[in-house]
């Protein structure tokens, strides 16, 4: 009998910060993020693992209202737009593609995949200090990479959103009729192989 | 005064798991995975955001001592087979470049960062679970994909030994001496920008 292949037989427990971690539309528009909790979102990824600690990534943040938040809804597509303003912040996600006057990095084969784990970090402590944080990629990066004067030799990647859940009444309705759709995912037997790729993983319980 | 500019005025703590986590070599030859631990590490990736939840994740497993282990090992750079024989299982990590027969993926711009996601969603379930985690990049890419028959539509990206932290003493000594340096990471304030590229954030406690 294969474990992974049979969801009823067992539904593994994983970790309630990473069980409870998804990426809400509907934020709190009334809460504020202060210094002492950015400093620690951006200190999680700080210490997030990187190829040869080349630590290839950078943070623009913005907090609502200000003119970093406001200038990168600019670039927002009409998706997110919807929804980012109620967010406490919006972090533009770069990641540095070769090295440069000001950092050097010793391997540039893997700087969006340790941006991903930074970007990780840093929402898996957001939900540690009971706040989310929604990850997208909907806006228009070459309008953000001007905007924010990003040199040549660093790519925009992705936003975040930071900020405290708020009822998804806040949000019209097709925002919320996305809100409130269940979250999916493939099952793990789709993407765990053993001996060769597409060999199933067969695993005795 | 800016708080991320000196780091005497506020090191913030961030969540355990993510404290805690490191990168170590040296792992315990007598500890076995067991199936559910497996299965429960996979879940946390299975979990993981990704760009339009295209999930372009692929792992191919080895346990120590199994042929998925030992062909892997075959691979890796000289100074990563001084230790990945201790590790209880090694990962390959794949990601999905575009669509093929297998999986339709809805954006194909974000696949490293995505595995890199889930890739950090597993180290820091391995973490909970009592385990260390030890991505690497040191191997011949090439040859794991032919050993592996991994398709073109999917790359092969990283490597993931997972076991039980041991005393650096089972360590060689180069190896050990890599073990034992100091963690470090550049100032927060290196990559956290407001308004622009460069232009530091500065935070008011």
């Amino acid at each position: 009998m294969a474990l992974l292949r049979d969801p009823d037989v067992l539904i593994p427990e994983i970790h309630p910060l990473l069980q409870d971690r998804w990426s809400p539309r509907a934020f709190d528009e009334s809460h504020v993020l202060d210094a002492v909790t950015l400093a620690t979102l951006l200190e999680a990824a700080r210490w997030s693992p990187s190829a040869g600690n080349s630590q290839p990534w950078g943070f623009i943040v913005g907090l609502r209202g200000d003119a970093t938040f406001e200038a990168f809804r600019t670039t927002h597509s009409r998706g997110n737009t919807a929804w980012t303003h109620r967010a406490s912040a919006l972090l533009v996600t770069l990641r540095q593609l070769e090295s440069g006057p000001d950092h050097e990095i010793p391997f540039n084969g893997y700087t969006a995949y340790d941006l991903g784990q930074a970007a990780a970090h840093l929402s898996i402590q957001a939900q540690a200090l009971g706040l989310h944080a929604h990850q997208f990629a909907g806006f228009d990066h070459d309008a953000a990479k001007e905007l924010f004067e990003v040199p040549d030799h660093w790519a925009v990647t992705t936003g975040i959103a930071i900020g405290r859940l708020a009822d998804p009444s806040v949000l019209d309705e097709s925002t919320r009729e996305k809100e409130l759709r269940p979250r999916t995912r493939r099952p793990a037997s789709d993407f765990s192989f053993a001996g060769k790729w597409g060999e199933p993983l067969e695993l005795q319980p």
